[in-house]
């Protein structure tokens, strides 16, 4: 406790970007239906969609003292990732730091604890996936730390780990892995297009993806 | 498990309509105040108000291949009914099968379990009642049951049972009563009209449906 | 159980009115960071933001006969209160009720419970801020109290005590501390726009607030 | 509701008996997989195992007039199965309710919400499956059903369908698949013994189930 | 925050002792079914049934220094219940803080948060009902109150008031209450002997307690 | 997934057994109060107390297959730590798993999933902490990996950290940790005997630990 990590490396803009486009449910097939965070991490409001750099967050329950330490941190198009390191639900962030946060290029939060005023964070259109919504506020008394592994959402999560989020909930990226996840990712969305043309159309997945006989082999009996 | 029931019986489209014109709180309290689903089924989106016959899938957690199975045996109309085999909030059901539920002329569905793609289903107008939304994935490797009775959000429900679903939750009328609850509903909406006009003219319920005396019957006393 | 208590002193509106518009993070903050109800006390819909005097409700598991009786108690700019003696997520409020709330003049309820016909609700513009949303019907069998000190959403609320909510949740100001509430809360509001600004050109809360020097002294470590 | 069914069928007390001694996780697993109730239903002390035939209750949430009614319908070897209309764990039956089971030759008591004076239940050995202990009381009001479907623990039962208890937690099994299913679950003891003789001394599963190429198969890499 | 009531009005120990004896159920019948705690509040081991005056503390979450100003102001009979200001299940207390508490003469803890130590706790007989067990740490950094009027386990306790606990949870008795909910508590004791005996004899409640004409006038139907 | 990592390394005995001994609250406290497992992490019996090196799984939700690969890997000393790919209370792990893994010398499951057989498995002293209890039968479809990093119950594990367990829950020491903590723990525990006696005869932490000053430094106030 009590570390902040000055530098962390990133992956490039492009691809972290690509990464937003794909959306939540296509990066986390594309790399063996790994990296969502629980399903208790909502969006305060609907419709964003985004990816971006963790700049990670361990803080106490209730203090959010590190929040303004990592903000110092934030470069353009990074996300904050914040895990209390007891279960917590207290409303860390307002609209007050989304205006710092904002001002450094920050593009939202992942927080897995609560926020408030989230009526001007919607105005703001500054996104949070969060596990509550609540004005309980919180006190600056101890230390935690800014750039350091921590687990959010259930998921591992270290600082320069792509994060991407949308209606669907978060995943995680690891940094070293981006690249190879954005190939697969797009070879899924090349294949869905001629998929749902054919699904529109009335034709089956069973016999799409050919499943009836796998069906019968294993047992499924129609009466 | 690893049965497909073919044919069910269908109540008629015209009480199927009505039921759902009634709406959910209307139905449950017309067959007795029983049939509503836990409280933790809630759509994904506002606004959206159905009723249809239940085609029910009874799946094993994390795998959603009975989803290409059940989509066979839907007929327009239809609500897909799916209840895991034990807890589970992956999301099963994305924009693909919704597509593929869709050229059947399936209306909703309802899911004890995740469903993602939320976005997209939105934009489709494919309503879903959920316990969460999930972009967690499944996978297509164990057998379940099709049509057959399963518990879903906490209630019993057989296939071809009338499923009616609004922005107050689920609610399930047994096939075989569906006649006699619609009718049941339809006294009560017409009771309502007169009720809201005196309420909202400034009569109390305490007089309305005079229950004066009963309280004071029962011991309420006023300080 | 089974008392009504027919009068009970109120705040004035003009500081009524005055803590609604400064809303629940401020209000909570200014009298300490105390009286948040539970994060799970949701609003059914999103943008309503009000105050107004508790008149508090004490009722049974899935009866709401002591609804009828509250709305009585009521007058212009009271909002009801309602707490059941065991936990229940039934729907003890619907549209018929929230006729007659408005019509005498009753900004809104909170409820440690479920409410239903949320659409009409939310068309009628009466607010609710609730723990479920359940079409699941109530009885009028057993007494609750009126207008009697409760528990509501974990904060103790007697009658008369103001009671604030918006998006960011509920909270209370007891009755005596209301003006004193307000006062401070109108002091952070000032003091606020100020910072807006300050943290919106750049700076950064670190030198805003001079937390630098006691970060260190607490240890904090940069690498 | 409001309903009493006089008799009910009962599978024979030999079978009800050898599906107690085969064990809540053997009976599920020889009926397929099928009828465990939700995991929260928990037994107030270790160490019982039972079965016996359902007489089954509806009742109203904080509400426990029906096991009055009940009571009067047990046989010898019976066993009382409450699920509540809407979500309760108030405490519905104690020590006096016990005495009375206990005197109609009760085995235990099933049920999907709460449960008080666990002590003396326990002094007396009267065996509780649920989801809360609770002292909170309840009242006697309205009316539920006895010997009606019912779902609890997430399970659908029937009056007369045989339930198993003990540590793992509570199944259901059919009345009319109780030979069935015990024939299974006693094939299944019997094998079981050799394999546990084989898995002391040191053999692998992976080796004694022939795991090793249907892994491979599925691509199963070691590094 | 931050306030150190020095002087709490107690409740005679006669009648303290009398109530704990009484027991949580019983309790909580005599002063009408209430006061009862969530039952998520539970004891970490069984047997322990106790009754003292409430030394309350109000305590930011994940903060445990006011325990330690709590227990300065500990007499012989007392009870230590503590609530934080917003949901934690951290470990506020373990063999440490007993040790100094039993020195004081505490009896026991009531706490809606964590504790830890439990085998410890157990082996010196110092019985504690909590919402968690978790080793998770806490920091002494933050100001709360010493009692102060508290909501715990979703009840208003203040200073002085009377605890009761047991294996069915626990239960607040208002000071100004005590005598008389003791009176009533005494006279249900008295009732329930001959009860006992007359149900373990075999005649039924319906009879006992003539409720087979209620029931049929509410309209109960046996086919 | 789908992978295995053979050869992992282990910290030595040695630290492992004082680790052990110290117990789940000292060795969290010992590395900065990080480590804890959720806490609905619980032992199926109390009174266990164990330490050893993690052998890791993440397996598919109800799918148990990878227990029996991981089994092959255990050493003498080892834990089996096992966290499925999403939320699951399904009982992967009874009586037949765990004599096979006692016969290679494993010295407990911790699983953020659910057990089974649990009094056999009390009978046989091999102890588990689990979310969940439950009779719920698992498949063997799916691949999973064995040894790879998990995160359980909210924490992330590597092979080969060192898991410790008791009645207070589960912490993970990272393996590089290990001496380190261990050492850190046992200055804690020499530490606190010393205070344990100071405490018992009545000094109070407030003067012990001197906090009399710094308490009024942040203006404590007494009444």
């Amino acid at each position: 406790m009590g570390i902040v990590r000055r530098n962390i490396d990133r992956v490039s803009t492009a691809i972290i970007d690509a990464l937003g486009q794909a959306g939540v449910a296509t990066v986390h097939e594309a790399q063996g239906r790994t990296g969502c965070f629980r399903s208790d991490m909502r969006p305060i409001y609907g419709g964003a969609q985004i990816a971006g750099s963790a700049v990670t967050i361990s803080a106490p329950p209730g203090d959010n003292w590190m929040l303004h330490v990592a903000i110092e941190k934030l470069q353009a198009g990074d996300i904050l990732v914040l895990a209390p390191t007891s279960p917590c639900t207290d409303g860390y962030f307002g609209d007050l730091l989304a205006t710092s946060a904002i001002a450094r290029g920050c593009r939202g939060l992942v927080i897995d604890a609560g926020v408030r005023d989230v009526k001007d964070l919607t105005n703001m259109g500054f996104p949070v996936w969060s596990k509550a919504i609540s004005a309980q506020g919180t006190v600056k008394e101890t230390l935690g730390s800014v750039n350091v592994p921590v687990v959010c959402g259930g998921q591992a999560v270290d600082a320069g780990d792509v994060i991407v989020a949308d209606d669907d909930g978060v995943v995680v990226v690891r940094r070293a892995d981006a690249e190879k996840v954005l190939a697969e990712a797009e070879k899924r969305l090349a294949n869905e297009e001629d998929k749902r043309a054919r699904l529109a159309s009335g034709e089956l997945g069973l016999d799409m993806y050919r499943m009836r006989e796998r069906l019968a082999a294993k047992g499924l009996r129609y009466e």
